[in-house]
């Protein structure tokens, strides 16, 4: 066997806007975790992401775009997640064991039985299910102050925003916490610790996934868009899993030393954005 | 060797909303494509899909969800394809030697060396990428019927129905149609074959995948929403390789005697919808 590679900053290159946190921010929060280094790339974005000259085929149609060490590039913040997940020990215990990416991890991968791979296929997929899941809460989020186009400012489209805010606050909110509350405390792989205060703040099993991270994150900015009712839902006690969930990962190695650095981007006028006018406590 | 196992209707279930195509078909057009048989269940389905007790966990927040031969249930329609798609054959030339499913199956994957392995890997989620783009595509499709809340009628939201669809048919369908076009023209793959009527028709290598499945649903939603706006881009050629994959794709094996057979449901008030005063030429 091989020494292991020693992994380079240049290895993974991440291609997002500068300045806010954004979908980019999955991403980071995934190679955080794991220790991986990488840099980043915030210059002619567009122009460079959709050039097949430029990042290969196939182009991308916008960032996040993530270069890989084989120098081939990912976009689609889903898919770039699920494709990097075991190689960040973020896709279960199973899901773990199908990281292909060196070659003690290959020897792995080879020694698993018929059954064995199925299952880790399934949680790596199920872990891909609740970061899309949790990834539509934030479009859904987004798409509260841009109802009608992406393209054009809030203040033109403020009117239809009030609208939208209402029915999201009052029914879509509590309809996805209520879903991953379900989630956590349905989840058999940690209802054999009652004692344990992060017994049920795991999604799949009882590791970090990238499912946590996105929900971490999603739930952070929710925080910062609509912090009168995300108070009012928290003080509910409904969702309190989902809660602890959001401070068990903030206390996660990597994650813990990421936020300490000062280096994660604060929220501003991104996908998650405060306008007082569209929070409320119901 | 085992001999290979008989696949079964009940092996795969699908739950999908009945009436409508939505987004079950993207699932059903990969399985029609690999000639996997299937049922669909169509009853309680949220009261379903919802409950850990009826389908284990984690439980799903919406449908299409598809039940394996394992006996458990994936969800999101992305996720669903891309789990499925090395066992349709659907997930690239590379992609499709990723397939575990069955002993013979699992030796191919044995076979492979690390480079193999890690271009298989990356050509499989290359084809996942394309699949999200054109699912995002057909999720602002819905937006502009529904830009406040899905679950607000059509008529309460009309007015902003009507600002949506502008923004979207002048700007958003060239965008996407434009991004899919320089996919098809710069596939190294079909370069070679510049003779063939169908050479730039494929998006990932030189095969059908999930990714052309799902575009050719978008391109026959799009068509059926927007008439209009959709025959003047086609009438542009501009994007000529597209409108040709959307005729290649429904030529396929499998695709041609599903859409033969009159199983295929009709578009009508589903995610694509034909309100007249939404389309337009321009």
């Amino acid at each position: 066997m091989s020494p292991p590679k020693r992994k380079r900053t240049e290895d993974y290159v991440l291609y997002y806007w500068g300045g806010i946190p954004g979908r980019g921010e999955y991403v980071r929060l995934a190679l955080e975790y794991a220790g991986i280094p990488y840099t980043e790339r915030h210059d002619k974005l567009l122009e460079t992401l959709h050039s097949p000259a430029k990042v290969g085929h196939p182009p991308h149609f916008a960032p996040p775009a993530l270069q890989l060490p084989s120098g081939r590039i990912l976009s689609q913040t889903a898919n770039i997640l699920n494709h990097i997940a075991p190689r960040c020990g973020l896709a279960g215990e199973g899901g773990n064991k199908l990281n292909t990416h060196g070659e003690d991890a290959r020897e792995t991968v080879r020694a698993l039985d018929e059954e064995e791979i199925e299952k880790a296929e399934e949680e790596r997929s199920h872990v891909n299910q609740l970061v899309m899941t949790a990834l539509d809460f934030q479009d859904e989020t987004h798409n509260v102050h841009h109802p009608i186009a992406s393209s054009l400012y809030y203040e033109d489209q403020k009117e239809e925003a009030l609208r939208a805010a209402k029915v999201f606050r009052e029914t879509r909110i509590p309809q996805f916490l209520e879903y991953f509350e379900s989630v956590l405390t349905s989840n058999p792989a940690t209802a054999k610790h009652p004692d344990n205060a992060h017994a049920q703040t795991y999604l799949v099993g009882s590791r970090t996934t990238t499912a946590d991270l996105v929900l971490f994150h999603v739930i952070d900015g929710l925080s910062f868009q609509f912090p009168k009712r995300m108070a009012k839902l928290k003080a509910s006690k409904k969702y309190d899993n989902v809660f602890k969930l959001h401070e068990r990962v903030q206390e996660e190695k990597g994650i813990k030393e990421y936020i300490a650095s000062g280096k994660r981007l604060k929220f501003s006028m991104g996908i998650f954005r405060h306008y007082e006018e569209l929070d409320g406590e119901d």
